[in-house]
């Protein structure tokens, strides 16, 4: 599939980080499973505030993983078609995440993930959000700063 | 950049794992810092056993991580151009990383990423080498499988 140039990164960081965040349909979620990391691939949309939106299955080791220790962290990747990575922009958010039933959470998972509707209702799976704590921004060597949550004002 | 659309998978799951695992040259690296999850971009090359290999700067937090604790997990993600990524295949490897400074995993990792020749010299640069207890290979949904280290005979 082609993809389109993604749009030239703003000057300001905190922008940056939410524009290379939002752009994002999937990402990598780092969980733990007694202390050793672990990280799979999930589907992501967000709230308001970047707090990232996950629909799980209980028979997922991240499930299992986070439902044992809600600590996780998300890489947000704006780095495809790079020759090298390295040198492109990325997001790492930092949390704890809860299963959150709230109807606005899942309503908008689902308009980002259309596709879901097939399997979201069945009973292994629920939304979860993830609560920020922190996050880093890398925008290519030499460009990389912490935030702390709040990110964004709502 | 357009990219091809990549081979279809083998029914073999030991033989797709590597298939989507050799052809990624970037992967969403999961370390911990005191127990607490954390993911960052790595671009990787691999050991005839799939082991990955990393070059990594001792400026980067997840190095700093992976010096306290060297317990690391390694996503290789085959969804690239999926409407829903999680029909399609990605790669957990499972293992502890450690600087290696042999030279044949340091001129594997410039072979396959040559841009790094500009800095791979620089003092707080180091070749890591993962060493691999257990993969995780997901092809779609229904299709997930866990395999003990190794992977692949040598």
């Amino acid at each position: 599939m082609t993809e389109s140039a993604p749009p030239p990164l703003p000057d300001d960081n905190r922008q940056a980080l939410c524009q290379v965040a939002l752009a994002c349909r999937k990402a990598a979620l780092a969980t733990s499973l007694d202390g050793r990391p672990y990280v799979s691939l999930v589907t992501v949309a967000f709230d308001d505030d970047l707090s990232p939106i996950l629909l799980l299955s209980q028979l997922a080791d991240h499930t299992r993983n986070l439902a044992a220790d809600g600590r996780a962290a998300l890489l947000l990747d704006g780095t495809d078609g790079l020759d090298n990575p390295q040198t492109g922009p990325r997001v790492t958010l930092v949390g704890v995440a809860a299963p959150d039933d709230a109807p606005r959470l899942r309503a908008r998972f689902l308009d980002r993930h259309p596709g879901a509707r097939e399997y979201a209702d069945f009973a292994d799976f629920a939304i979860w959000r993830m609560r920020l704590d922190k996050a880093h921004f890398v925008g290519g060597f030499g460009r990389a700063v912490w935030f702390d949550a709040p990110l964004v004002r709502t």
